[in-house]
């Protein structure tokens, strides 16, 4: 039998407990907040993994530590973290830290629930509720349906099990085998989790048809067609087009009413995976980049990438006012769902999803809206676009920087060329030797810390670097320094 | 051109950032923390959903508000939400809010990493590599492999993709229509995750074949072995048996070792859904429940659940070692897992999920085990063991209360049966009244605030309560208030 004596450590010592949260905070200001967005201080403490594992001592024990040695272990945790919210850090499609939005993360922590019914949840079904039908009129749509999903691939996986399902329902209890074989399209400059999403859905990577892209990475329609076409040819059905608004590397946004003109004539469900680039929408000066949007079907939109809503933060927005979602993915557990409560049932969401818990993913968008207003978001959007014009006019204006090419969105994509390849360009490895510049430089300024910019190969050309321009505290000062570094750190190249 | 002055609101301004940060937290100590753990206050706020739109002013505007007015938005969504950290929160399986496990939510939120690559969460690619080996080794494997996904039933649904995989590894690229009809078995006590999940993985509900299960709520391994036959006779390849160590309603444990012979008998993966009972294996007294797991092929285990390390936190373990996961779901993207790297690529663990961003599940665990250690978190799940047996005695010394059944796990069933129903188990119309005491009940206690419990009809029963004893704050005093509570609202029906 057990007594009624709280546990040991801090467990029912309330006071104890609040104290000592506190000195957590104070840590998480002082080396997260504070040194962690400072651009005096390192963006990233780099070490080799073995070093790192005995300076962290992760190994799990029997016995419990003192509160003094968790704290230690707290400040060495965030000490040894990237910072992706340093002025630094452009290597990732998100990068900042908003203080709003990040107390809407702290308290859905604190508040630990799941987002199923609107019993456990009263206040954040109805703010996801607001919060999707904010984003739907950004799109176009007066009405619809949508929900959070835990980041974009699941977001674009929930789009194509929903298109299937429109088209044939039986799916759902009989299976893909029941069905004829099916067909997707989408660009070679799509996002991976396209040909994830196909595998895991039983659908097969095959069923993914590519489609070419232009030179500056927008889908071409004409192609769309004649791969329709090819598909049809073999037997296959076509059912969806995922057309994307900001890809990964190149920032390109397809063009949408093209591309929904063909889904029209073909009557294929029009996905559109602006995980990347939906926030544009929120620009009136940018937003005709995703001029037909609202003819899409679904939309995959990532307020934790370019509105730094924090991760994870990403929306699927159907057109649907059929409850096709909530029939799709419905299984009517009664334990749950119990058709007898004392509210209106409809409220409980839970069962749109194919998940069971699911994290409150509204609060920290709806807090930061709140604080800054359509129009805030707007000027940042408009600021950040603004930034990466500033950062293609500088690389043209300096020696040794080549641009791929004049960028459309926020992705700035160009090589550094070291003084002893310039003017070099005619020499038969000069594309393999410029390819291999950019890991040595990734790895000189992630040991210095001094920032972190990504690179890749693409296509044809060889690694170039992609730097992101979407932290909103970013200045003229930090494009600056990015060029002025790479130059420091490739001079002896 | 953007110029460089800081955006409105907090932006480029750290220190007003600091300090309205410190304001938000100590609104989350008071409303979320003390208020929101402590017996004397509410556990929830009633109101009706557009009394509560009102109240709380959802909608989104175009401008932004000031800091006083969003700190006070902080404190109403506290306020009208529901306190799952409160001793009276019986209503789910989680329960309590742990300090260290928040402080580790914390942290996570600050950094805002995603777990994909070394290069950006170097610190908690090497923690979730600990975590996970320290799981598996309770459920008894030295080696293996896994992975957190967002929530137990996506964790669920990996099983399922491996399990196909592994046997047709052509259906990553052809697709279902390219395999026999598959067979799924497990019993009709399961989760429903595995009916979503076969309908979202494109098998379609009909390839699961329903077990039955035995009073107490555990699968009957001589129906698998009919199942089996029946479905083979029909033309389908069985290929994956899902076991439940932990029922959601009932808290049954499937036996595991005489599962175990089965599949083996019949070359099937063996899946444990361990969603809930999985940190039983902490147990020396209780891990018997559990026997026979060593053997399955994978196992879901979500310590957000008994463990308390706050949602979500769920772990996919499996005992291959042939890189299964990674073969399975790898689609190389070369932006993101380029091979050119300066450190060992294999830290890139990203290419093993279907998701691209992935949050970091570890920390919160790593923090909580590190606090308590093993053998504290052991007590803790005797401790649970132990009130649930003090609630079922008590349940049987009061009138009005009748036990569903004797439970093996901290899933307490039973019916409170109001005087005017009691000695009246002969009326044909007993069972129907009695199921409509719980919903009645569950409205008068969450809109007087008091508690909350979960019920649900079950197979033949009707509307019985379900308990969920997990909350390590839990005293003798909180359960008999519980049996208090319930008569004092049942006194007049």
């Amino acid at each position: 039998m057990a007594d009624s004596k709280p546990l040991p450590s801090l467990d029912g010592d309330p006071v104890a407990a609040e104290a000592w949260l506190r000195d957590v905070f104070e840590i998480i200001v002082d080396e997260a907040i504070r040194k962690g967005t400072r651009a005096s201080e390192k963006v990233c403490e780099w070490k080799e993994p073995e070093e790192l594992k005995s300076l962290l001592d992760l190994e799990l024990q029997s016995h419990g530590e003192t509160q003094e040695k968790i704290l230690e272990r707290c400040r060495a945790v965030i000490h040894y973290s990237v910072k992706t919210g340093h002025p630094r850090f452009f290597n990732q499609l998100f990068s900042g830290l908003d203080p709003h939005a990040l107390a809407g993360r702290i308290i859905t922590e604190s508040l630990n629930t799941s987002q199923y019914t609107y019993e456990i949840a009263p206040v954040f079904v109805l703010m996801e509720e607001e919060v999707l039908k904010k984003l739907r009129a950004l799109v176009g749509w007066s009405s619809g349906d949508g929900v959070f999903c835990p980041g974009g691939s699941i977001s674009n996986m929930y789009a194509m099990n929903l298109a299937r399902y429109q088209r044939y329902p039986d799916c759902k209890q009989r299976g893909l085998r029941a069905l004829p074989p099916l067909a997707i399209f989408t660009s070679k400059e799509c996002h991976y989790s396209v040909n994830k999403g196909a595998a895991f859905l039983g659908l097969g990577t095959d069923s993914v048809r590519v489609v070419k892209a232009d030179e500056r990475g927008k889908m071409i329609p004409k192609d769309l067609e004649r791969q329709i076409s090819l598909a049809e040819a073999k037997g296959a059905v076509p059912f969806l087009v995922s057309a994307t608004s900001g890809t990964t590397v190149l920032g390109a946004f397809d063009p949408l009413n093209a591309i929904a003109d063909v889904c029209q004539r073909h009557g294929l469900w029009l996905h559109v995976d602006a995980a990347w680039g939906g926030s544009v929408l929120l620009s009136q000066t940018h937003r005709h980049l995703l001029d037909g949007i609202q003819r899409a079907d679904s939309v995959a939109w990532n307020p934790h990438k370019l509105l730094g809503a924090g991760l994870q933060c990403s929306a699927l927005l159907l057109q649907d006012t059929s409850n096709l979602l909530k029939r799709c993915h419905e299984s009517q557990a009664r334990y749950l769902f119990q058709q007898d409560k004392f509210y209106d049932v409809a409220l409980d969401t839970g069962d749109k999803v194919v998940q069971c818990g699911r994290r409150v993913d509204c609060l920290k968008l709806w807090l930061l809206w709140k604080a800054q207003g359509r129009q805030g978001l707007e000027q940042r959007i408009n600021r950040a676009f603004a930034l990466s014009q500033y950062l293609v006019e500088e690389i043209k204006k300096r020696e040794g920087f080549e641009l791929v090419m004049e960028p459309e969105f926020v992705n700035v994509c160009f090589w550094f060329v070291p003084p002893s390849l310039r003017g070099k360009q005619e020499s038969l490895d000069y594309s393999q030797r410029l390819s291999q510049v950019a890991p040595v430089l990734k790895e000189r300024m992630v040991k210095a810390g001094s920032m972190m910019i990504g690179y890749q190969p693409h296509g044809a050309w060889g690694n170039f670097f992609r730097v992101i321009v979407v932290n909103p505290m970013l200045t003229h000062t930090d494009i600056d320094f990015l060029l002025d570094e790479l130059e420091r750190l490739g001079q002896d190249l």
